[in-house]
């Protein structure tokens, strides 16, 4: 039996295990997981140490191994956000509806986990810690499947879970990391029907797409944002301005960063070259339309691609529109359906906007950096779901959590 | 443009304009529809003729021949499901979630529609109306891919759709049907990700392991059923006999009717043989394990892959087991997550099946022949999910829907 069937059974087998286990049982194993990382502190580091320099033998660059790093402060972070995740609210085992019938029956639908879940990733190795709490916390058994890059650093944390799991009621096999790193298990993942109840893909757009395309196992997918600012033409100048900075500017590497703003045409008259400017001033190059090319000097002309184009970086693509309606269908074919927010002080038009923009999250006068599971209040994300089964925008506990209906009878059978 | 991809694009852009039409309005379009196929019964008739003849030529089984026969009384039936319908709660629009931030931002997750819905289906006609009218109803548009075996029904019944359409505020290309009902246009409807937001096979074990296996388009399974029903130490003879005679007898065809039972070794020594005469005296053909074969003559001895089989037909495996923790395991490795019965006296026991067993419906007492839409009370069936993301379950109108978060604010950006 190959490593991932094998692992698979495992996780399996303890996922069924786990079904019971009470939420004082899985807060004891994840407050001895974080215990356990603090313990493990010295060969964490040391272990960590050895794909750093690997990494710098192969040549990755600084970005890179930056995030395969760990200090003590990293491993301090990763432990106190268990202790966070701790506090959260179980949602295993909440009755979701209850429906009386005439004939007698009681039918409830509960909340329950959804059994395994596959995580694939790179770099990181904090994914590691998050994905296995994450997935304790909601009782499913969970298997890792990481990037060679951080090979050793992956493999003394989930010893640090097993050696934490040993001290508690959790069975150990709940959290399975495969040694294997190559393309053939991931590979096999993707076809593990009989043992994964999802996937999950964490990571860049290439990883993402494969795992979409081949994957006959259900995907929880988390996409790219393309996000756009309109500017109404009635919107606040300053408003918008202020805005259009934060979302561009104060982290331009995330996917709820904008990559694209749009502008009424009568907005621009009054404002364009102040806005332009500010946006020149704190460092974004600007890609325009032939309207944006003539107001300032050195705009690049944009082409087709840049209205598909996520930057993720100091770079904004600008464009001119004659009315809401414009707005909104631009968006609807170049944006990624992820955060899109409508500047205005017109009501009729930011409804419509909020209505007939196809997005996880629509805003009106607030920055698209919002979307995310914590400035939501969930306490905990998973990642940022833009497809529109199962979840949609940032996904808490309650993504990684299935449903299932119990039915009371006595002996009813139907007619 | 392919067909399909030019279909995809209307239905797309008929989405778009579907997302602001009120539950009033579409409504309207339901009636309407409802009216034209009685209107359009005759032409209607004459055209399912045409499939019936060439299915005849072609050597079709009478059973496939019912299945794409209509007549007055089903067109009677179709329309008046449609009036049904009309009655029900339109999910569109519900409040799900409100979130008031201390940063003044007004958080709301609200109903959507999903937006395209592909339905690949076999020989019944009757899934045309219901897949339009379910997608109406929700505010989605359809694409239907049907068999060419209904070819001329299907057709007929879309233009019916279309005629209702056009005398309504719904744009009629909010329901494509393709008239290329070849292997290829099924494959391109899977990988039609830029207009298709959800896939759902409406069929047999084949067509929806094709669809699983082969689509990039997120897919809506509708699974297989191998049912049990698990007998208890303490059951009661009577309700143990009249349940399993339920499950199996009154409808063997569907998904929910049992296809194996478990037996506790103690149940089985003072009412085994009157269980299996019973399900004897009723047609039923037993296929036991050793212990089962020495009670009656004419039982056939079980294979391992007998556990498996999903059998659709007055055939039925049983197995005896020492405890509910044996039928459990039986269950979750059997099994296809579907309706899963104990019949017991014992309440922990009752309660560790529900528990344990790992299936969209768990009974405690009752027959898994209601796993049903219309037995649940939801008014309406898109079919019954036995996967674990999105829908669990018989699927009512709220499995055609997503959800959407609109952020209200004053200006507000991220610190």
């Amino acid at each position: 039996m190959s490593e991932v069937k094998e692992k698979g059974k495992l996780a399996k087998s303890a996922s069924y295990e786990l079904i019971g286990k009470t939420t004082a049982e899985k807060n004891e194993a994840l407050a001895a997981i974080a215990e356990q990382l603090l313990l493990d502190q010295e060969e964490i580091l040391a272990e960590n140490k050895k794909d750093l320099l690997s990494g710098k033998e192969k040549g990755f660059s600084d970005s890179v191994l930056d995030r395969i790093m760990l200090n003590e402060k990293r491993i301090a972070d990763m432990s106190g956000a268990i202790g966070q995740l701790i506090q959260l609210n179980d949602p295993i085992g909440e009755i979701i509806e209850t429906i009386h019938k005439e004939n007698g029956l009681l039918i409830e639908s509960k909340r329950v986990p959804l059994g395994v879940i596959g995580m694939i990733y790179e770099a990181r190795p904090n994914v590691t810690i998050d994905a296995a709490t994450l997935a304790l916390k909601t009782g499913n058994a969970v298997i890792l499947r990481g990037s060679s890059s951080a090979y050793h650093s992956n493999k003394v944390l989930v010893s640090s879970i097993h050696r934490a799991l040993e001290k508690t009621t959790i069975v150990k096999d709940a959290v399975q990391l495969l040694d294997d790193t190559s393309r053939e298990t991931a590979k096999e993942l993707f076809h593990l029907n009989e043992y994964l109840d999802v996937l999950i893909p964490r990571g860049g757009k290439n990883l993402i797409d494969t795992v979409v395309r081949e994957s006959t196992v259900p995907v929880l997918e988390t996409g790219a944002g393309n996000c756009h600012i309109y500017i109404d033409e009635s919107a606040q100048p300053e408003m918008a301005v202020r805005i259009a900075i934060n979302g561009k500017t104060q982290r331009p590497s995330v996917c709820n960063a904008i990559e694209s703003i749009l502008i009424h045409e009568e907005w621009l008259k009054e404002n364009g070259v102040q806005l332009l400017e500010s946006l020149h001033a704190k460092g974004v190059k600007i890609i325009g339309d032939e309207t944006i090319c003539k107001l300032l000097p050195d705009i690049q002309l944009a082409d087709e691609d840049d209205w598909y184009t996520e930057y993720l970086a100091l770079t904004l693509s600008v464009k001119v529109v004659g009315n809401v309606k414009e707005a909104i269908d631009h968006i609807n074919q170049y944006g990624t359906k992820h955060s899109e927010a409508i500047i205005t002080e017109n009501k009729q038009n930011a409804e419509a906007f909020l209505t007939y923009v196809d997005a996880a999250a629509v805003y009106h006068n607030a920055s698209t950096r919002f979307t995310d599971g914590f400035e939501f209040g969930f306490g905990a994300e998973i990642g940022i779901s833009t497809q529109k089964l199962h979840a949609r925008g940032p996904m808490g506990l309650k993504a990684l959590t299935s449903s299932k209906y119990t039915i009371h009878g006595e002996g009813q059978i139907r007619g």
